[in-house]
């Protein structure tokens, strides 16, 4: 049976070149969704068997909303994949650039290219979208009536929707990156490959700076870096938060299993959504005696010490 | 002359409601814009003396076109206003709940009402809104052909939209609240009173953890709780992030005073954006040596054995 | 076969009073030993089976050769007493107090009582013993000439030496005790008890402050409070230092064996001394999130994640 | 008016080779004292400028009762002196090596040769000095009647008190050095070099871990690195210590300024015992963000802020 991976579609988004990364649509089923909360909810319901969703942008941070949704269990991320971000500005085939006047774009679009658009058009007007690509889709029906005059594209939106090209790499970031994650079922674990990261959502004891300095010792301790943490109210309150982490390290290994133990008894929650490679492949950092050879040494130093 | 406000427009917006329980209407100009981004830059241009801005919630988080365009400087907070959230779902006279199909919402506001949706209108369709108040203001302009059947939006605007209410109260969480700051020109700050906060801007000098905690330890070290911590991606590459701080305390008081330096010297960039008092009033803790009389005693102390 | 003790002798030393405690001479062995490294040394040479030694006196700190030939390894300590601090002055039965200008007394008897004898006895010199029974002994020996007027001694002292009490209750600190531990082989450790001690001895990776607070923060991450913590040299060169330490709970403790891990993953040397009951009986705080049973449920958490 | 310095006497102790170090007989009036005690005494009362005392010892460890003594106020160290340790067993002209059964030793003496007098005369006897030098003067006495057949005598009092050489070098480790501390009065703080260190007495508010832990911070988060932590006892019951502390760095440098006044808010009590160039020389280590231009940056960067 072919795999099945839901993602936010249509075809041409940078969700869809992220899946392309990941699977060839001759090997797996494209299930397209309208929002990334249904690509997520595609798995959970076991109408597909992964999503592929961004999780984070160079620019704009993190997805808040599939933050949110992972962090309400029952998912789990296997993989991690890099697209580069580009913008291409489109339009019908008649229109030219000095006709625009109202750009359609999905806000982190338009975040992403707002030096540009206020240094070539100063007097554009931002038409907000859910996607980018939907905006590129209905331009092309040159029969239906729209409420823009040209959209942000992403390049690959264009393989699929004939438009005109008013600019290309309008981006004011020429580096800019979105991270996507595999998201499927809880259960099997990739292996560990020495450069691995373990993305954990975790509640604080309290609302306090000591709080969040206790946490962020359990994996100093162990010796465990943390390449990203944001946080995401709780949600009954002002002044409550979750934090998403992504740590360095596998959960398969002793370090990153020994810092979890140490949040699980302190922290009211923690939650574990899943150990996958590195997308860039650097190996993690392993300091002195945090190897899970040192774990497993001290650990029989101790059992040898308690004769058991 | 009077002072000069500009704010998230039109009228009836939380904005707007954040904007009366600063000043009234009769005592100074409201100037709305359409923009968070434009109401910040009418500050900065000096078009206006202060901005009113949504800076959190407590369901959506950060609002962080807002720590964004606050982090890049020239402007400082002098205030905060906190507004309950609450959403009703309106229409023209004409529609009754069972008409509705497609619904027009800010983002925010839909995902604060979308369990109630789904709930109550399981086949609901998203038609995505920068403003919800706008959209009641395109519902009450009766002549206007618009794309959905119904809006979510704020009681206020109920006032100046006349609209048919097919159903009250509908966020998902009644007790959900939204955070607004009084933005001005660095200068002035508030005079302290005892409960207040200071924002700031902080980058760490690398990605470790180990900055992170050296970070916090500023200001544990000298008794200062944080009350909020977001991170933001700095924009050049993933993986490195500026921190958006809430730190309770004022920069008239030693303790804060005292972290804002130790911040200088081990962080490469600090900005401060204000201290102001806390909307909830809540006097900040002490803790036994953290008093600005203490750090007083201390420093007399030190001079005299030096002989100064 | 009865268990053979020795002890720093001769009869009516604080030591004695110690092992009084431990087992009355009715049912084990008394072997006096003429220092306290004799008494330990005759432990590992199998000569006795265990040793009582002082090892702490609330007035004078540590006693260093106790704790020096303690972290040299092939000992443990299986149980600790407490005993009170108490000095006479006696002589000889013709001597008056008026007639004293040399006192006989162990430097560390002689500090504890400096301010009775300044106070006292402004003229008297110091004559330094090794034992301040043996003093008594030589005294209460009549034909045998000394070099001294007079002896601080222990009252237990006197039961065994008939002198001449010129001043009782001469101790400076009326509160004065000193502890004294029982020292067998390595091997059995007493059962926990709730209200426990353990006593290690660990080398720091290196000379630095960093190094120490590296250390520490293996306690605290989980949750061990320290009772007593000195400093000693490690003998080859100025600044290098071997940390003595004793900490709250038993080996048998999760948070213990935990925090042991840590130690044996970060420092060069770390030695188990023992773990034993607390002679005060004084349970040790287990902090939330720190028992054993907190412990047992991360692990078992983490372990269903593995799947193993 | 000549300086006068007390010290550790007679003629040939050590503490004269470190008073020779610091200031010639020719220049100087030296006053020798019977006891370390006396010596800092002679400070207090004015009958002395200075004293020169040993305050640590690369095998022995601290010398207590010199810490006990400077923690109580009134005195300041400003230099320190650095002795090698060297032994010689010397007796009358009469004895041989075969013949000694007794030999006079300081304790510290004592345990600095242990090894070798155990391997070369097993069954030697200790006989417990307060000096080791008053040992060679008595020895040098030939109608003086002694208890012991030999002693263990610094090289330097073999040129006062002619006796026979039995061996050479027997101490146990060649690179013994003694630490000398050289005790003025408070006020004048000899300037900083760059190489510096600062004696501190710190009381921690209770017992705890936690305490110790947090005092350590105040160095830690200034980059001040310590040379040296020694616990001793309050002296008024079990479990509550002082710590004896040397600091890198001097009063005069802003991030030791700044670590004392983050210790005097929160530690009960803190004593400055002097800042003074270090023996060997060695630049402190200033990482970065913590010189005093840094602090100085810090400082001005927050006053700017205030306005003020």
């Amino acid at each position: 049976m072919r795999a099945r991976y839901a993602y936010l579609g249509p075809a041409g988004t940078f969700t869809e070149a992220a899946l392309r990364l990941v699977a060839s649509p001759h090997d797996v089923d494209y299930l397209p969704q309208q929002h990334v909360v249904a690509a997520l909810e595609a798995v959970r319901s076991g109408m597909a068997d992964f999503a592929v969703v961004a999780i984070e942008n160079s620019v704009e941070g993190a997805v808040t909303v599939v933050l949110d949704t992972l962090s309400t269990g029952d998912l789990a991320i296997v993989r991690e994949v890099l697209v580069p971000v580009s913008f291409s500005l489109a339009a019908r085939a008649d229109v030219t650039l000095s006709d625009v006047r109202r750009v359609a774009a999905h806000p982190h679009a338009w975040a992403q290219c707002r030096r540009w658009l206020i240094a070539n058009m100063p007097e554009v007007e931002h038409v907000s979208q859910t996607s980018n690509t939907v905006a590129a889709q209905q331009l092309a029906d040159s029969g239906r009536e729209v409420e823009f005059d040209a959209a942000l594209v992403p390049p690959a939106a264009l393989e699929h929707y004939p438009l005109r090209v008013l600019a290309e790499q309008v981006a004011d970031n020429a580096a800019a990156v979105t991270r996507f994650v595999v998201v499927g079922r809880p259960g099997d674990i990739p292996a560990p490959t020495g450069a691995d990261k373990t993305t954990l959502v975790v509640h604080l004891p309290d609302n306090e700076a000591g709080a969040l300095l206790t946490m962020l010792e359990q994996f100093a301790t162990r010796g465990v870096n943390l390449s990203r943490i944001e946080s995401r109210p709780i949600g009954d309150e002002l002044g409550r938060y979750l934090f998403s982490i992504d740590a360095e390290g596998h959960l398969a290994e002793a370090r990153m299993a020994e810092a979890l133990m140490g949040l699980h008894r302190v922290c009211p929650v923690v939650r574990f959504l899943g150990s996958y490679p590195r997308a860039d492949g650097i190996a993690n950092e392993v300091r002195p005696g945090t190897s899970s050879a040192d774990f497993a040494a001290a650990r029989q130093w101790v059992a040898d010490l308690r004769g058991t």
